[in-house]
């Protein structure tokens, strides 16, 4: 049985520049990304630029999304720090919260090894009643986590999912072939989603199905229902928010996105910019592209 | 119209420790590979350790092939130099000896800017009158193509093809969103080949499929049938061969694993080394276990 | 006018399983340096975990190092954040608990632009009236400091001075070739101190000088007294320190080290480890081998 | 007693459009070289392109190098390859041609292990009866020399000395607290010269030397004189050479300084291309700020 599935947007963080999270356009967006269709929500990911907030204002953003969602979907936020006794600390505060889950990240700066990988993911697993998702990105954790320890992670169990963020598929299928029947695979945006899913993936975690969740999860029913030929063709056109995505800052191309669609977000957290005239034109662009799929 | 399609393995380049090339043993396994269903070979890529090799080692392998294919799949040998002028050399050359195609690779020392990169390719490509693969390698050339040079190269009329050998699928879907009518796309096995079919790859060019070449035909027909789940199957179990192959040397594996299937190809060209016996133990399971697909 | 100079050692955070900073510890630390000559202490360093701290504890080793350090050398601690805004928080807070200047970081998780980089350095030096020293460090910040962007900051009032912690001597060289009658230059242990000393540096903040107060104000004073063969004596002979530093967790070497000296300064903050006990046998050697100097 | 010493500097190779090395140009270029005071030649080295040229081009270098230089000072070409066999062949040849050393470089493609990258270099070490300096340069070659595979090549009779071109001195220094009274450690341009005699340096090889052979001269006596702040003030107005070429492909930017003075030394070898002329210009502010020197 699988704890989550399907689309689960990564939610941007609306702030004022004085660092005031703004909750009634962020309770809105939930609201609608549920009535689009999506399967979950997850504050407190890149997107949601966590390392720049601090403990009281990612609190906020968590009572504000579980508030919002109201239990129509799960709500899982990210935990994410250096040191194991402070990951434990957000982790059951968000578990206070009502959480549906955590989605478990290691951050790292002096280089760690596999024991000590392993016990920082089993620690907080352990801390916790919910289920964790773990999440490795090789483009901002220095800590990879190799096969060896995400088969030994499978084994928790707390540990019930892998969001991957590489561009590598195909390390995802081998860990598919060694893992799968313990732990449910999620992609990224990073990812053709339509690969991950033929291979077995149960869903999606990212950032640019806040701009398209009905279309974002269209592309999940199609896969679902086993029409992959129209699936690889959605994809296809989805493809370009993708594109226009990896030229710019990640935050400030969603913000920019949500702010054409009437959220009003905010910029992204200073020194982070919000985005130049042209590069919005972009954004605009792509938008009005994927409006019709 | 497309001049290339289907699977086409990687020859290994069996030689002796003095350097002489073992063309008997050369010729048997490409009119095998060649009963065994595949639609093309390609000698001096990575997997017959071309870089190794000196003129006249390279041209004998060239020339066994193509006496070997006798015209039943097209021969698309490796073209690699640094200089334009060596490349554009190797090219007629092949295609004196009637070689169907090249597959164009740029190797690089001091970096290049976009102009050489074009400068290049272009050259070389105007010089002979068969089509061209381009070729790119992050893990080895130095010199990436850019979406731009990309762009501009598939303008060319002996340009025809790509073949990417990154781990990043995504990329190869950015390509073919932009240049897929004048620029066929080839995975690598780096990729998952099920996805690079469904996102409108041609085909690939890859040297496990020396190994496993009626398994790679199958692999293909379930693609073309559009039978993706099948495929997404198949795929999954021969995913052991690349799961394999990226721990060792790979011309070693390839070799080791040719010794086993009763090909005499001898070992890597020195300072590499064969595998050692516990190594090779490993390719002797992997291929087992492919052997039932 | 240089405003600081000479041999600043990062001081550890002796710290309690359970978070709890052990300031006698710290104190008694502090108070040895100085008496063995330092001429300045930097609390908050990578050697003192900073990343892995929280706010009050970062607060009770700045305020302990203060305390201790009773005016006799000035204290820098170190400031290090992801948002602007953060950044001026802390450096505020140190400025009123009269820290004498700080080293400012910039850590990143997006990608910054130079105009961003800018914004955030400048933003910070101008919040206080303490002189800054920016601090740059290419194995743990994305974010390099540009020439172009180095030149811009040496011109800002409050910046008075650069740590550079890559390897390359020779980027050093290339700063104070441009910048150097505005911005003292400060090697870390991963220079060769002498060779920055002799193309003008005003000194080094470094773990190790934890561990070898004594030598390295011998170092210093060497370069300053122009007795370079003298200093590239003794220099060669320290260097045994980066050399055992190199192959383990920087904190856990150090934390070590001064245990075995005497300091009950605690293990490094989980998921890190203490050195297992053949690798406190190599510090405890090294030790040794450099006590004679 | 060393081998060689001083000012070795790596000689670009003068070539027409259509390959025809220009010797009378070369050997001009070693005849003045040798007059201003040079210790030693080294043809075939990155500033030589070899990687660009074929056998026969190779051997008219080298033979016209040890030509022009009729035994004045030593000649030692570079020897590179990826196959051992090659290497062998080329390190005879040389010899053969009566060249006083070679500077051996292991390219790489696959990667080899600790053993193979001992086997190449020993291999062809005993090949020969000429001295043998080994060449490690991070920037090209995959295969780095690890401390231990440096400790074990210094042990052979033949491997007389290391030039390390990574921009690591402290490297250096660890290689020479292990290994200096059987390695001579060479500099190359990309250290700080000054620091790498200091620490004990024999002299150094690089490009550069070839357009301010005269100033390298100059350099090389106050440092073996002792005196040290004279040799770091000089070394600091010779490093705007370092910092232009640092910006350019150093063949392009070293033939472009050449022409500049008089030798007709010709293009790179394309796809490279020329210095554009706003390049050139730099080139020549450099060269008139070093030449009152």
């Amino acid at each position: 049985m699988s704890f989550f599935k399907g689309v689960m947007p990564y939610l941007v963080t609306p702030i004022d520049a004085d660092g005031t999270i703004r909750t009634p356009v962020l309770a809105r967006l939930c609201d609608d990304l549920i009535k689009a269709g999506v399967h979950g929500l997850t504050p407190l990911g890149s997107t949601g630029e966590y390392p720049y907030l601090n403990d009281e204002q990612r609190r906020r953003v968590v009572a504000t999304t579980i508030e919002a969602a109201h239990g129509r979907v799960p709500v899982i936020p990210g935990v994410a720090a250096l040191s194991t006794h402070d990951a434990i600390r957000q982790a059951k505060l968000y578990q206070g919260l009502r959480a549906n889950g955590i989605l478990l990240v290691l951050e790292s700066y002096f280089p760690l090894n596999e024991a000590q990988v392993i016990d920082y993911f089993t620690s907080v697993a352990s801390s916790i009643d919910i289920p964790v998702i773990i999440y490795t990105n090789p483009n901002f954790q220095r800590t990879n986590l190799s096969l060896k320890v995400l088969e030994q992670l499978s084994r928790h169990d707390n540990i019930v999912a892998l969001k991957d963020a590489s561009t590598n598929t195909g390390h995802l299928l081998t860990v598919a072939r060694r893992c799968q029947d313990r732990l449910d695979i999620f992609a990224a945006s990073s990812h053709i989603i339509t690969s991950v899913m033929m291979i077995g993936g149960k869903g999606w975690l990212s950032g640019p199905a806040c701009l398209a969740p009905r279309q974002s999860v269209k592309l999940y029913d199609l896969c679902i229902a086993g029409r992959w030929e129209e699936a690889a063709r959605l994809q296809r056109d989805l493809w370009a928010l993708n594109e226009a995505f990896a030229k710019f800052n990640l935050a400030a191309c969603i913000k920019a996105g949500l702010a054409l669609q009437g959220y009003e977000v905010g910029d992204p957290i200073a020194p982070q910019r919000g985005l130049a005239s042209d590069e919005r034109k972009i954004v605009a662009q792509v938008l009005e592209s994927i409006a019709r799929l």
